[in-house]
């Protein structure tokens, strides 16, 4: 059981009155995810409104600012207990057996234009033997054919478009890769969370964009961008595409400064320091 | 109080063996459109699963045919006991005041590329008095600047599509509404029902699609294709847009035919037949 | 040498007085596509002008109707002595000496954004060996990657969209076959004309989209579409893409029935009746 | 008549061997804008090409670069001698007038995409009165509607994305333009060009992007960007939009530095300096 704590340190400059913020900063709580304390704060005297979405855990932080400056300082002790399982004893779930509320995960959405890649999907993966193995060839074939490369791409930046530009960034890869799943009927979502990222080698830990695709009644973490440690991933928001999950979604005059993030792995409830690394096991925080 | 007796019948050729099927044909339940009695036989002896997304009401029907064919019969009676209010006491429900299971609704959806249309909506619409007098002003505007046209629009066609053709069918107009609204932070969705058009002016009842938006608490009906009577609308999927709400989603090889609905109202609780007609009072079903 | 006789008849009923017509319907005179004899009648008794686009040989014949019938007989025999090569002896031109009007169709036009579907030209045909061999090989792919299948494309689709659903007519084949081709740097353009088909196995003759690929010094025919016989085609409109080269551009009210095409193979200048048929040579009608 | 001094200067570092480029930087020739003397050197010692469009003025340069350093500089001395016209006196070109070399700038083309637009363009400015004045005004729409904004367009850029994000550099305002009027059926073509800005107010000069549209039998020049002085544009590239008239294509690996740019007002012919400024007239400086 890896323990990290982390923090997420905001800062605005708001020049019009009553701006609205919807936040998704804070950790999600699931059975493998498990929040050990938290803290906020805000440095304005205002109301915060929370909600939670009970199918994805996603935690929505409202308020509402007032002019002047808005600092929001987030930090969190999180236990990942991923639930692990074998690669090759994990199947694709039929159709018919996908319960209700996954079937949107199959559907295009606004970034993930899977109606568009259908033929593309078949001819490269339809043949492939069903199973968390083609999930993985879907994967490393984006991870391989995109270049990561900042500033190719914009907010307007499609799965479709990355596909023929073949460069992005995080969110870019993981749009691209669900498109290709939902295309051959395998659910799958997009995630918005931290990295963990503070050695010399990954560089400093950010947010992170990555995918969860549903097999065998569960839904798998996979990291197409390839640039970083999937075990080491804490999740934040979760949805159909970047459009569910922005960080922060601001409404007014809002200016904004990058966001500082800062990570470090601390030892767990046994006393002990687990490093996230690369693993060949299949990987789970769902439910 | 209107009670409409509907059906809806479904002829399927299936090749393949093992297709699956998704359908959106069986009424949603709300206090405001109630079912007093439903039925549906499907001539095919296998097992039907139903589920019931309890935010929309929306109801899925998934069976797995076999080769051969398939016929769905689905026949109800529904009493519509529309929530009415009045135009001008009608608000847009602040930001910050909005639930958190609505904000999804204020999102780029696939059809709905709302990121792409801001600018417009906001020189068109963005200086008109708040309220549900904006929403009409962007039904009729949608209404009157986009022609009815069959075979202009595809499956792929996009609210952008059809704010540069101005052409389409009425998921086409739902989709540039839904647009427009989202733009302007207004929550709207895409519904698919079924209108009420058994006379010699309207001809035949069919499959319609029509917007719903969020003002004042409670989602309200629009109609941005005007060519139908929304207090005869009932409702059976409700979605982000038409690729949340087919009425058939079919995987394998398939044949089908034109759908036969028909409707017609009844006699009501009072013995008193109520025919569906234009009013000036908002109307909603919701909840 | 093959000699066609050729006609093609086009009607019109003209609502709106002074709608200007642009045709493209009479074939090129170039040293390998000799015109006999030809002959033009329009009912109208109206002004026709003509223009010779010295650089492609496209021949416009411009008109105002007035309203009511237009009825236009164009009616050509014509000598096709095409320049034939080797395949293997073909090479491909290098940019530096590529004459200076020829560039422009290096670069991407209205349905051939070879910018976007650069990524997937170099990764697809990059390594190729290069020269005709290689513009065979993106023929033949387009041939085998893409349907033909009428109604699935419509004046808007470009080469991307035919890129992706893999779907479309002559038109679209060329488009995807053209933009492909820029894209490697290799000057592509788009050609109208009508085919020889009149035998049971091809059906009846109509117009046609191709494609010519400048070479060695030399433009030579492609047929993407596959189901054609290049021999017989005789070029009309020739232009960077479709936008270049419809058949009838018509500005006013104007509607139109289904252009009536006939062909046939007669006695050459030696008393022989040559067929079109299909010959492993690059064949050229170029100057 | 304005004489104006400009120099360009241009510097790249080759890597591979045999690096194609082909330059727009050469002033056209043309009766109005007339070269009073020029020099080009290179610093390599390779051979040049040279070709003038015999129909647009278009001058390109072309060399193949060894690796290592490459430097051009082109210096010119051009005397502007514009045509003027009274605008209320410029009458749009019916259709049936119109040359036939003069269609192509009719059509669509790779970012001016005029089928897209053309409901929007004939709702907003279908029923003004035709003449310049039409044009005028559809060049101080774009003007009123569009924001100036860096880094916010891309290479892929078109008129229906500047349509719809309303924001962009001068080579998308004249892209939005060219569409609009092409959509209304009057000729429009690009032009890349060197303003006069060498002042403290308009900032040193550029290269720059504007709109030649065809009116009464000649080219007049409108700057929808308006931010410079369409009296001190230096042409040097024409075509149908960006696609054709790049200041610099380039083929291999090649980086490049910010061109250097200067110009100034010197004495002309009669011994006078004339700065270029804004005037009421049509001006062009066509043939």
């Amino acid at each position: 059981m890896i323990r990290l704590e982390f923090s997420i340190n905001l800062n605005y400059e708001i020049d019009s009155p009553g701006s609205d913020f919807i936040f998704i900063i804070q950790a999600s709580q699931t059975n493998h995810q498990f929040i050990v304390s938290e803290s906020l704060s805000v440095n304005q005297d205002i109301p915060l409104a929370s909600y939670i979405d009970k199918r994805t855990h996603l935690r929505l932080l409202r308020l509402k600012g007032v002019p002047g400056i808005l600092n929001l300082a987030y930090a969190c002790v999180v236990d990942l207990d991923h639930y692990t399982a074998i690669p090759s004893q994990i199947y694709e779930t039929p159709i018919s057996d996908l319960p209700g509320e996954i079937l949107i995960y199959l559907y295009p959405s606004r970034y993930c234009q899977s109606d568009f890649i259908k033929d593309i999907a078949v001819k490269t993966f339809g043949n492939m033997i069903h199973g968390y193995s083609r999930v993985q060839a879907i994967q490393d074939w984006v991870t391989n054919h995109v270049s990561f490369c900042n500033n190719t791409s914009t907010e307007h930046t499609t799965a479709i478009d990355t596909y023929l530009s073949k460069t992005g960034v995080c969110r870019d890869f993981a749009h691209l890769m669900i498109a290709l799943c939902r295309a051959l009927n395998i659910p799958a979502r997009f995630v918005t969370g931290i990295d963990y990222g503070s050695d010399p080698i990954l560089g400093p830990t950010d947010f992170h964009a990555y995918v969860e695709v549903y097999l065998d009644g569960r839904w798998y973490i996979f990291d197409p961008s390839g640039i970083a440690i999937p075990m080491g991933f804490v999740r934040l928001g979760t949805g159909r595409d970047a459009a569910d999950t922005s960080i922060a979604t601001i409404y007014g005059s809002v200016r904004g400064s990058t966001p500082i993030v800062s990570i470090k792995a601390i030892p767990n409830a046994l006393g002990v320091v687990l490093i996230p690394e690369h693993v060949s096991r299949a990987i789970s925080t769902d439910e």
